[in-house]
């Protein structure tokens, strides 16, 4: 398993906290978001899943990965 | 019909607006937000559903009429 955190611009309140953790979670990854910081703590299997696959998750809905 | 229009805090992106008009929508009016000015356009028959229960139902959500 690997662990990242990203810095996530856009997120402005709790709906678009619950779409970025479910969009994580639908890529594979399990993603928790912290508001304040713009950060979203990631766990994902690298065998299964890649950093990238997750932040065009992220990206799809409408945040930069920064 | 009558026409109204609210000024409510705490929209603060697109989810907001959608949960806002779902909500005045759910009520049995017609709400428009714009999110820029923060006010949510509502037109609704006072024959079949009162203002303070729209109110209530922005409320709900989470966000303030003021």
């Amino acid at each position: 398993m690997a662990n990242v955190t990203l810095k996530v611009e856009g997120m402005t309140c709790g709906h678009c906290v619950s779409s970025v953790e479910k969009a994580v979670g639908n890529a594979g990854a399990a993603g928790k978001v912290d508001l304040a910081s713009k950060k979203v703590s990631i766990e994902y299997d690298e065998a299964k899943v890649s950093l990238d696959k997750i932040k065009a998750a992220i990206e799809d809905q409408g945040y930069d990965v920064v």
